[in-house]
């Protein structure tokens, strides 16, 4: 944990030094790695691209129950849903226009391909393990704000449309807010 | 899950269809993948590189406390070591032969590069969420046998020696069993 922030509180927490940013051994204990919070909910990233030669990231997500995170398709980008904790509903359109939706709980797991239209939603207070493609994990940080605290229990932060925009363009994303889900299923 | 191998009982569980075989979205539930017994271990892979352009596999451990996995390195993998369940001591040595370990408890992670040499020991009965570069979430299959039960409670299996030299040159792996690790700290 690094706290160079305190010299210039505007800057906020940084996360320098708490990942290796090399392909080098580490271990973090539970709430450790780079937090950041979007919204309600608080990411932490527990390994970047950057310590995989780009292979994949790894990250957790601590969100209260909420509303459904619009449609979005990033088209470089695979990523998994795997819950540690908690009810998360994911949908996901099918190259086909097919729409489903499955309510994910302990131990259950979803795959998202690159290019395919999905949007998910915190049914019940919720901790995710996400996988993606090595780089997306910073997506959050760029579109949310560093914090120190291990808990998504703190104020939100809601980014201004530039904000989301220049993280959304970063990664190669799109949103569809047009795109309405079916009701949901199992 | 599919059961031909009814017809063939020798051939064991077969894992067709379980996972799509090419980037498409799925869903399973908690136990549900390609599941293999290796020693006293369920190995069950959730994702293969298959699914992500050879990029990244997941997949997890239920173990029974146990002795330690012998030192060896996997060339062009790296791993991480996510606790969803009990304890787990990770062991690694750095490039320039320091060596360290931790005892992983629920939530705590550890990464593992490509080209260091690790092991690790169930301390306490775990289930363990593996990530590692594409293709090698293979290997415990490979090593192990198939099997539809989706608990560690059964006869281990304990592969031949041939078996054991096969996987590991499809993995390009080496044990290094001459390989001692100091007595555990943290």
């Amino acid at each position: 944990m690094s706290f160079e922030y305190l010299a210039d509180p505007e800057s906020g927490p940084q996360w320098k030094g708490i990942l290796p940013g090399a392909p080098e051994a580490y271990f973090l204990r539970r709430g450790e790695g780079e937090r950041a919070m979007l919204f309600t909910d608080l990411f932490t990233v527990l390994l970047s691209g950057d310590e995989t030669e780009g292979q994949f990231g790894i990250f957790t997500m601590d969100a209260p129950e909420g509303r459904l995170i619009p449609a979005h398709t990033h088209h470089d980008t695979h990523e998994t849903f795997y819950v540690v904790e908690g009810k998360v509903r994911v949908h996901v359109r099918d190259r086909d226009g097919t729409q489903t939706s499955r309510l994910l709980t302990l131990g259950d797991f979803g795959f998202v391909p690159a290019g395919l239209a999905h949007a998910y939603q915190v049914e019940e207070q919720a901790r995710v393990l996400g996988v993606a493609t090595g780089g997306f994990e910073r997506f959050f940080q760029q579109m949310g704000t560093p914090t120190d605290h291990p808990t998504a229990d703190q104020p939100p932060f809601v980014p201004d449309l530039p904000r989301m925009q220049a993280a959304a363009r970063a990664h190669n994303m799109d949103f569809l807010p047009d795109l309405a889900w079916p009701e949901a299923g199992e």
